[in-house]
């Protein structure tokens, strides 16, 4: 299968952020053979298209990538949205009582159908149920690092540690090597999961060769907690421990002190920054400027649609802009151009991906946005990252083609009928929706 | 023209903040003349109907009021998001040199076209050209506030305070008893526009009975000259003039004080809140919650293209709600059901026109907008209040109704042909942009 993308406004997201006006893009099977100038498309690459695309009056950019979510949470959107006791009242026991494989699927395939229509082509699921979860997202096209949360106590789909860990390996069993699947370790917070448990955990991600995730530094009580308990934060803890390392993406770090930022930076570890849900929540900002500054690698994320409640990186890239330029107090500060990167190459990086995507580069596979400019808030585009960051939202997306195959064409899914998959999902809740209102 | 709306899931906005699981609107001409459970519309209303639509997966409420904009200044957007010196390097010198009638009109009527596909029916703008962007609006069934920006240096349109006030009562002359202009008037600042001049706006207001609108308490170098000259602040000393009143629609009042808060009460002026748009300049978020609470009437604004980037509400009310219950460190502060009102019934008591829109009730125009569920972040929607604040976006945006007249239907413009809009701007904006690419 060949594919012609041509007349593009292409920004590569490559490490001299390479952009071509008048930009072509050649796809053969799930790579790109060719990025650069139109009219520098090489005419043996011309021959033999299945498929070619006048692309004109749109930018062409890596699909995005979402560091954090909690793909089966969707049945749980706008439930308690403004209740300080959300977590006690609702999500923990209708998660224990009520969350089955059949929901957490279903829940899973609108989230990923979202993100698509979103020009998220990717994603790191924390969530229960993930064997089933990853096999839902290579039907849907979409581009999985799948983690199953491991949580001391009993939860719905096992009853401790062990357990999580036996479908972690079942699911490296099954998905290591996949073209769209990434098996990852998950387990859930340092106050949820024993430090021999963490141990375990990042063992597993050792001798296996992957990456692993966790909440950090997140909760006011994990914090009190810790101090009391331990006479520091959890991530001073975690380095005590030896369990931070250049293969964790740690999640939130909302509350990460200097000290702690020093710590992150020294062992490597990454951070997932999701700014729309800290501050729903009234959490506060983590200070990611800094963290950049002293050289950790961050990655944007929505968290799960019960907390963030969309799943689209638009908002979250703006409100990364605009929440920290008014912290610093510097409209200059978090220009665009450095925001994109968040979405997309940084968080490849992040992924140790950065040599199969994150950017549009020859040998690349081919995970590709596409962005309408014929929208009405689409106009003028003086530069392309602030449309992107400032001006752009979830109906500018075009098209979407991941692993060189289309998931979105003109707005629209392609692999999925979302009526059927809305259809399906309203069915599958029913139970949960009940006893839902009835917390 | 009678059409009938049924089966939607209507939230009215009203004191009560009724709503209907299975309600129905019937639209005659330009009013309400039921509201109410579908079951109980009155056969004689079924009679005669010239369009029956059934509103089954959608929720419909009053289309959005967005209450502070500058319609003209869409050539601006992406130039200099990220440049501390924006306004004198770009925003300034362009307008005094490029900004001609045609262009401002141009861009306006993009800014409407993107407004009424995100759901906003209505609009309070100051800006230049106000009498042939009020023409505009009527053009595109766009329920305007137009406001002529007064200022004392000479400017695109007119060269002094006079000027602008000659061409305010040109503009009410044209517009009064409108069905969908309003005018207002519309000095730029405190520290634009002399105190003389600010007096005489007000008496302009006054005698015609009209609102006024100015930027209150927004830049850091309005507060120290006020500081510095007058010992006070812009908020203290419009009082001592008497130049506050229940009239008068306050725009940011970022800096406001307690005293100063207690001064906007007492007089009844109304504020504007632009949280996107503040915070992107790092200028600070003004304490609208103190406000509410000492009975300051509040709406939402984008502010302009140039500032805030989107003309949506969406984006407004979501970072209204997040950015304060994280000031207040409260989740449970700004919750959903107080929010929709800042771009509905609120925003209409601000414009004193309560008795017309911002609620569906019988009597009142028909401004409706109705958010299509089928989307994949609509689901599900335990609470109407958070769906809309929290997950939807402009592209949930089905249909919407302005004074009984369809402006979008199924997500397109029905009154004119957005390419046209699009290419005509693109062409008027040439010398323009090639100037601003100088700069």
């Amino acid at each position: 299968m060949k594919r012609l993308l041509r007349h593009a406004h292409v920004l590569t997201m490559d490490a001299q952020l390479s952009t071509y006006e008048d930009g072509a893009l050649v796809v053969e099977d799930d790579s790109l053979v060719y990025v650069g100038p139109d009219r520098d498309i090489p005419p043996c690459l011309l021959e033999g298209c299945d498929e070619e695309l006048d692309l004109s009056d749109t930018v062409v950019l890596p699909s995005f990538i979402n560091c954090h979510t909690h793909l089966g949470m969707v049945a749980f959107r706008t439930l308690g949205d403004d209740v300080a006791d959300r977590l006690k009242r609702f999500l923990i026991p209708l998660e224990n009582q009520c969350m089955t494989e059949e929901l957490a699927v279903a829940s899973a395939r609108l989230a990923m159908a979202e993100m698509q229509l979103a020009g998220v082509g990717a994603a790191v699921d924390m969530y229960f149920f993930e064997v089933a979860i990853a096999k839902a997202a290579v039907e849907m096209g979409f581009r999985l690092w799948a983690g199953e949360t491991l949580m001391s106590a009993p939860h719905c789909d096992t009853v401790d540690v062990a357990g999580g860990l036996e479908i972690s390996r079942h699911l490296i069993s099954l998905c290591m090597h996949h073209p769209l699947i990434v098996p990852i370790i998950a387990p859930h917070a340092p106050y949820s999961t024993s430090f021999e448990e963490l141990k375990l955990a990042q063992q597993l991600a050792r001798e296996q060769g992957l990456l692993w995730t966790m909440h950090v530094s997140e909760m006011d009580f994990e914090m009190r907690s810790f101090r009391d308990v331990h006479g520091t934060t959890p991530i001073g803890q975690l380095s005590r421990l030896g369990l931070l390392d250049d293969s964790l993406l740690a999640v939130h770090c909302i509350h990460a002190t200097d000290e702690d930022i020093q710590l992150l930076a020294r062992s490597g570890t990454s951070v997932v920054h999701c700014p729309g849900a800290n501050i729903k929540a009234a959490k506060g900002l983590a200070r990611i400027p800094v963290m950049r500054d002293q050289g950790v690698v961050v990655g944007l994320g929505t968290d799960g649609p019960s907390s963030g409640n969309t799943l689209d990186l638009f908002t979250q890239m703006k409100l990364y802009a605009i929440l920290h330029k008014n912290e610093l107090k510097d409209r200059t500060a978090i220009p665009a151009r450095s925001v994109v990167p968040l979405c997309t190459s940084e968080a490849a990086k992040m992924l140790k991906s950065y040599d199969r995507i994150g950017s549009l580069e020859v040998g690349k596979r081919a995970d590709i946005l596409v962005l309408g400019l014929d929208a009405p808030n689409m106009v003028p585009a003086y530069d392309p990252y602030s449309l992107i960051v400032y001006s752009s939202g979830v109906q500018n997306v075009r098209h979407v083609l991941t692993n060189g195959e289309w998931v979105v064409r003109d707005h629209r899914l392609t692999r999925v009928d979302l009526k059927a998959l809305r259809t399906e999902f309203l069915h599958i809740a029913e139970p949960f929706v009940a006893a839902a209102k009835r917390y």
